[in-house]
């Protein structure tokens, strides 16, 4: 039942990765969880990283999410260790337990703290994780293990229904910050995202990286939907071994918010059978959660996705998504939209139905004409796809 | 691109009306508003009746909810006209006045007040509305009006992209209460409903009416999503005529509730593209607030929602979306799921797979295992079909 409409252009996919951090190693492999493409990667840094990490707000949350935070108090981490396949979530204590076991082999090969092992885990809900078959794959991890970390390979091993690997780099001075994510649908987080993991090699202190990555996170992975549905799994983690050196906080903040904006757009993009990528910006809002509020009601509703999805001129809708916002006072007669930084009268709708039709970028300018707050957030469309890969087997 | 999945058995369409209330006339007919199939809807009472209403909460508010809200201020209708096609939504002061043109036109016809004139409008939005083709189709309708009311033409003159004419009734002694509605899209009322009129020959005060409209409503219309889209010209309003003379307020409530439940479930079951009935009750929870946010977070849900069309046992879906619930504090261990009344273990995935394929109406009872409140929630499935309607042409 697959509709072929999905072609993703390079634009928007992983350019080369052409600078890496120093000190960080990878393995990646496939442990036989579910079938045999790649399920399973681990990076380790040379020396233990300073390290700091959000998490999905979902009250269901998964076993590797609840060993995380724990881990995460210490304030370092050495090793991430990750599988997708399989999100460990809803499996109770022996889901724990399993979990534990998967960071103990860990610590065990590369004879480090567990507390400085730091899990995830991605896939189908309430089936038991395979813990043995993880730990027969990480046997002799310490010599698997390859000197310049293959990123890329890393964002292969962690995908589930992406089409594409997603990472994302920038050079700060002398250091280097890389980004991975994955993630398709289950996709509105709420303070943290799907997975994401930043490594670099600057030095910073865990304060500054809790604070660059709280106050990123809000603007980039917090303000992305692709489907309405948190995630019980979503972490966003960071690791600094500082084998560069230290960088000016705000070079790395600069730096962070580019990578972190350029993964959020590839995680819109590549939401389940979506075929555009869809930028809100709301305008003139009173407040800046007013604004966001208003562009989260756009990018969330069906009948706006679905209408972009086609070329729909039906910008009725748009007024409709605006209006619904709970909690928001709007003036309905102040409202102004713009597509692609064009307004469209009804006489211009065939106009603007070329516009929605032939650009797989459409940005979305809504101006509420009643104060100086802005927010821009990502989404896109809504496809018969998004059905078809949710609807006839278990992801 | 329409994909031929919707059948709806007449277990769940309209029976045969074989009881009308006294005193009701009226009119239906093709106003070319935007093609040959009827669009104009007319209903009168021999005497004017005592009315209440209730109104969509989205702030962008159609012309026609504006009038209609100051109207019902009298407490008396006489005549209800409602066109379909177009909804006269986001066309400024003209769209007021040509609302009023139209009001006034049957009001002139039947000499009657205008402010006994209750208007509604549905379809597209932001198309100016065509009211001289309406006021010429609404010439001589004195004459024209048929004695005993045609509620089934009129609930079919009404419909957008409804695939069946929606109305049940119940007697009440020697009165009778007629229900009619439509709605398909853009379905999750907020206060209110897609339209919904209540027609009754039984003596009631407008106090009894709006206490009865107002109880019914949060545990029918307002407990009905089918895309999360909260409509600009949702209305639900009710016409006593007294024909019949008094009934005890008790008798009258639970008809009321019970024909408002079944318009419901027949909304819920003609949603755009959907296949399934799917009604979620929350059993245990701390408060009804809290029961019915986390049947909405899971009758909204996607992912949930994809899963039952084709039957994906994918039950981690479920506790996704109990978690995700805003505001609400619960307990992942406490929460059991049952389907059909029945909990699936891991081993009768196969079984839970069958129930949800080969039934028509899914019963999901969600406990959280928190205390003694229950509410249920009425929806259905996600399927390509509803990416279809809304994507390939403006309804």
């Amino acid at each position: 039942m697959a509709i072929e409409n999905r072609t993703i252009s390079d634009a928007f996919k992983s350019k080369a990765l052409t600078a890496a951090p120093r000190g960080f190693r990878s393995f990646i492999t496939n442990a036989g969880i579910k079938d045999t493409s790649l399920d399973l990667g681990v990076i380790v840094s040379e020396v233990p990283a300073t390290a700091a990490a959000m998490f999905t707000k979902n009250q269901v949350k998964g076993n590797p999410v609840m060993v995380g935070m724990k881990h995460i108090r210490g304030g370092k981490v050495t090793a991430l260790v990750v599988n997708s396949k399989n999100s460990n979530v809803a499996t109770g204590k022996q889901g724990y337990a399993d979990c534990l076991q998967v960071c103990k082999a860990v610590a065990n090969e590369l004879k480090i703290p567990v507390t400085q092992v730091f899990p995830s885990s991605t896939g189908v809900i309430g089936r038991p994780l395979p813990a043995g078959k993880i730990v027969s794959a990480l046997k002799g991890l310490a010599g698997k293990l390859k000197a310049d970390a293959d990123f890329a390979g890393f964002a292969n091993a962690i995908m589930t229904t992406d089409t594409f690997p997603k990472y994302a780099f920038r050079k700060i001075g002398k250091a280097t910050l890389v980004g991975v994510a994955k993630g398709s649908g289950m996709i509105e987080p709420n303070m943290a995202t799907m997975l994401s993991y930043f490594f670099t090699d600057a030095k910073l202190s865990a304060a500054t990286l809790k604070k660059v990555l709280k106050s990123t996170a809000d603007a980039t992975f917090n303000s992305l939907s692709v489907d309405t549905d948190t995630s019980t799994s979503d972490t966003v983690m960071v690791m600094a071994n500082g084998l560069a050196g230290s960088v000016s906080e705000k070079a790395f903040a600069k730096a962070f918010g580019e990578v972190a904006t350029e993964l959020t757009r590839m995680l819109a993009r590549d939401g389940e059978g979506a075929t555009k990528l869809f930028t809100v910006t709301v305008k003139n809002a009173a407040t800046a959660a007013q604004a966001k509020a208003v562009g989260k009601s756009i990018i969330n509703s069906p009948l706006v996705k679905t209408a972009i999805y086609r070329g729909d001129p039906n910008w009725g809708r748009i007024f409709m998504a605006v209006g619904k916002t709970p909690g928001v006072k709007i003036n309905p007669h102040k409202i102004t939209i713009r597509w692609g930084g064009k307004v469209y009268s009804n006489e211009q709708l065939a106009e603007l139905s070329k516009y929605l039709q032939t650009n797989e970028e459409l940005k979305l300018e809504v101006s509420l004409g009643l104060g100086k707050a802005a927010w821009t957030v990502y989404g896109c469309d809504f496809t018969e796809e998004y059905v078809a890969i949710n609807a006839y087997y278990t992801t």
